[in-house]
């Protein structure tokens, strides 16, 4: 991927950091399934299903603690 | 999500940091299936099974770390 | 749930810790699953299966982190 | 469980420390399944399972992190 | 394995970190199944499931709080 | 196991201590399952299965976590 989409873990905001945290769980899918439309054909089977979801958040969970660490958790 | 939903990650106990590690794991879920409706469906799925439950539960412990350590552990 | 079940992190012993470390697991399921008479029918899944009861320890220890460092290891 | 397991997280050498860290994730089941004899009867399910085996490793994986943080790292 | 695949931690961009988190989850599969013609005959199995793409971002996730810590967040 | 096989936790270099956490995956599950015919009849079992692999991976990386902390993550 030679496009720049992570040029810094630092944000403005908790919830801004929350949303980056999903952008990385999404691009660690991505690199390893690149084709968009084997993704999108995948979707319903994890939006569909409680364990995936729980899955999908425990992934967002860790990548959060890597923002939030970065972040000084948005302490001031 | 247009609306602020994590405007900070301190709180004044650990209880309330407990409850607001729900909400992110919650979060996490919303943020993968915005559906409501979905999401409700799927509650019979996840509620009535330990290990579903369990999965839950794990995700919460990883948020708690992180609003744990934001909170210095509530230490005074 | 209105009533104080986490006042602090701190407490006197490791084996203290890992204690709370077990309530905070456990918790997380009750948050999840209010009903006690669900989580007691639940109980036979997951105490009569290996995979289960790792999945269990799994969160203690997760949980056991957060205390362990909340408490300085212990160290003096 | 009234006995003192768990005195200390300090141990003389990184060895000691992950054999403390694998005494850690059995108390996890022992706390949720203290039935000795169920416990050795769920053995042959776990002990001969690729899956469960790597389980096992990850929960030690986890308490080892925190044993060795307790420690140091045992750097001197 | 002879060759010198992983000289440093230390990275120039998030991004890289990234990337760098990727080789390590890749590395930890190859070392235990070295036969690249195993490891490609697999790829179908995992890059068409949600579940394990999933678990692959989660190894990912995992690697990449390592990464970030190294580098100190890439603050400056 | 009376033998010595974790002296430090301090390695030369990264990819040293990423070998290094491989040896305490494995550690892992062979403190589990010391029986080294039963362990030898499992490998077909997790080094033909994507998912098997992904978690094997997922311990290792977690090991790396706590051999890069003790090392300073190799910065100078």
């Amino acid at each position: 991927m030679a496009d720049t989409w992570l040029p810094t873990l630092i944000t403005n905001t908790p919830q801004e950091g929350f949303e980056l945290a999903i952008t990385l769980s999404r691009r660690g899918v991505k690199y390893t399934q690149p084709d968009v439309n084997v993704l999108k054909s995948l979707r319903p089977e994890y939006a569909n299903s409680a364990d995936s979801l729980t899955a999908a958040s425990h992934v967002i969970a860790i990548n959060f603690q890597t923002v939030a660490a970065a972040n000084g958790y948005w302490r001031k």
